[in-house]
């Protein structure tokens, strides 16, 4: 028996074939259990959610247009509880095994699809990206690895967390992979012209280990000849707590808005850490989110001055590779805070982000990412692309 | 196969015989899976508590104090997790079906002790009651239930929750078997003498639904008759509303003081209810507990005052029969903030209790309460014997 690392729901690996002919025909992806996929109930990481909810008759839209692309669906794959997780953990489905850092998580919440991607079970996998659960896992698991625009990539059959904040993304192990499902699930050619100006975000920088800084200098200054001009600013010139505060007001109130009357009428099953989480955000006041919809809005004014077109930022994704497996919370909740300051501005601002791999801290991978302003999303996959050849 | 109404945790039906020529001999037991039984795992109703805790090598105080007595133990019963919950729904156990309210909860947390006796699978069972766990059940599946003086009954091998509130207890369907069982455990005769004064317990009355208060009348109207004087009087003098919220604020911040360092290590599977009760218990601050302290020594005195040596107290033991299974969380917390009040005092001031079945509402059984003062767990069993003949 092939060893799957743990990547997809136990009993959930099938195959629907592609479409013959299409641009991705010849390629294999799987699906994080947040989207439908017809005849398989969508099960969300977490066993009441799959039990009261029926088993869906259409693909959901990301599905569709990979099957229509050509490329073959071989199984659906473990997600953290309703999204709801940063590093992968899952007591229900298992935890997926970080194929790249043994003993370690995989991140979440796309933690099943990351894995399958670094494991060479497929050659792509979608993931869902609300505060992070594509680009964590990316640069855990040393992934090319896509959060869109906010908006961009249609989220029909796909199961929400925060609407403001819920994206739909992509892993690939290389770059013409990921560039080639970019331009299927984007709809447009990854253009050949790259952005001129790099930005280093210097506080993103300082909030990482300085081990994940250094490891990552190497693939910045190949950036930075890529590109061109190089400057240094801090992204978030309040601070980046301010914003990590705002996504973590916004992000869990919305939660709560999609997921109270479940919990009312179903009262789930969840790990600790899930329905504290979820409590906490019950009691959230509308003050408190309206102080944080006003830190929203300041830093989106921001992401516009700081990112014209022809400019693009980057920042350590991760503030240190993958956390080891089964550490106690009081580990652990601090880490996650550190991963959200961050990851707070894809959600709060909207921008697209793509993780590069390459870098890596004591053997373990750990992962550079750019960002670049709204709708360029193509052009941060032409310069993961540039930057591996 | 015997439907064995859902009471026994599964794969924990077994016999460990008692010693022959006991008082109990030729009785059957079950102990909640909160007792330790040699060779078995003590579950708790949680699967992350069974997972890391050492399978025992010895049995709890009062499993041997029952196999010494003669009885024979069959098995062990299903449990709220962790005994957080009044109800008797878990999730991952299963939920005992009450024998004799169908379609409606057997209420907890000693779900499974109270279903093994009321469907005659056991002729007597081990429970704990903390905050109502061995008297809500007793209520809603119409047995014999105590909650003893607090700290009358040894509990080395009983898994704690809230160690200032926990006791503890056992059922019968019947008050001969009853007595007997309360004989070995209080390790007393149960006298001939009953008190001569009943104090009526207006304001719990009043708390219990009207059809519930009247259906207990008959029952009232005979135990004034066996014990003789009669009065009305106020247990609660501030209201019980002031006792429960005490009650709720000193159990769930000693059950946050047991279970904190499991669920930092762990971060468990659990209810949302049950996470939600203890994150929220987490942050009760020291005032809060400094206060809810000093209304526990006040009712503690007006116990003291209202009970003195001859006199007793009765009450509906819950305020209404057994609410259906599968309920809303917003239908149950209500529900369950009733129960409380008039369940709160037990915890609260360490009082014996004595449940009386023979009431129903609708043919659905409520169980008549009556309390004694500390220590007179054997006189309260000798009223309920006597009311019995």
């Amino acid at each position: 028996m092939t060893d799957d690392f743990g990547a997809f729901v136990p009993g959930e690996r099938f195959r629907v074939e592609g479409k013959p002919g299409g641009p991705l025909s010849g390629l294999s992806f799987a699906a994080k259990d947040l989207f439908d996929v017809a005849g398989h109930v969508t099960g969300g990481g977490n066993p009441d959610w799959a039990r009261v909810n029926p088993v869906p008759t259409r693909h959901a839209w990301a599905v569709q247009r990979l099957l229509d692309a050509g490329a073959t669906l071989i199984g659906k794959t473990i997600t953290d509880e309703v999204s709801l997780g940063i590093l992968g953990e899952n007591p229900f489905d298992g935890t997926a095994r970080n194929p790249r850092a043994p003993g370690r998580v995989p991140g979440g919440s796309s933690s099943g699809s990351a894995v399958a991607v670094a494991a060479g079970l497929c050659d792509t996998a979608l993931g869902t990206d609300t505060g992070g659960s594509v680009r964590v896992p990316a640069s855990f698991c040393a992934l090319y690895g896509i959060r869109p625009t906010h908006g961009r990539i249609k989220v029909t059959g796909m199961m929400s967390q925060a609407p403001t904040s819920d994206t739909t993304g992509w892993f690939a192990r290389d770059a013409e992979t990921f560039a080639s499902v970019a331009a299927v699930m984007l709809g447009e050619a990854i253009p050949a012209e790259l952005p001129r100006q790099l930005v280093i975000a210097d506080d993103a920088f300082a909030v990482a280990d300085t081990a994940a800084s250094v490891a990552l200098q190497p693939l910045v200054e190949r950036l930075g000849r890529v590109i061109g001009t190089i400057s240094h600013e801090r992204m978030a010139s309040q601070g980046l707590v301010g914003w990590a505060n705002a996504q973590r007001t916004i992000q869990p109130s919305e939660a709560w808005e999609t997921f109270k009357d479940w919990i009312d009428r179903v009262n789930p099953r969840m790990q600790f850490s899930v329905a504290r989480n979820l409590a906490a955000a019950a009691s959230i006041t509308p003050a408190e989110r309206a102080r944080a919809q006003s830190v929203r809005d300041a830093a989106r004014a921001r992401m516009r001055a700081l990112l014209p077109p022809g400019t693009i930022l980057c920042q350590p994704t991760t503030p240190f590779p993958a956390p080891l497996c089964g550490q106690a919370l009081s580990v652990l909740d601090p880490l996650r805070e550190r991963i959200t300051r961050l990851a707070c501005h894809g959600g709060l601002t909207g921008v697209p982000q793509v993780v590069i791999p390459g870098s890596t801290v004591d053997g373990l991978p750990v992962g550079l990412s750019i960002i670049g302003g709204w709708g360029s999303d193509a052009t941060l996959v032409a310069v993961a692309r540039a930057l591996a050849n």
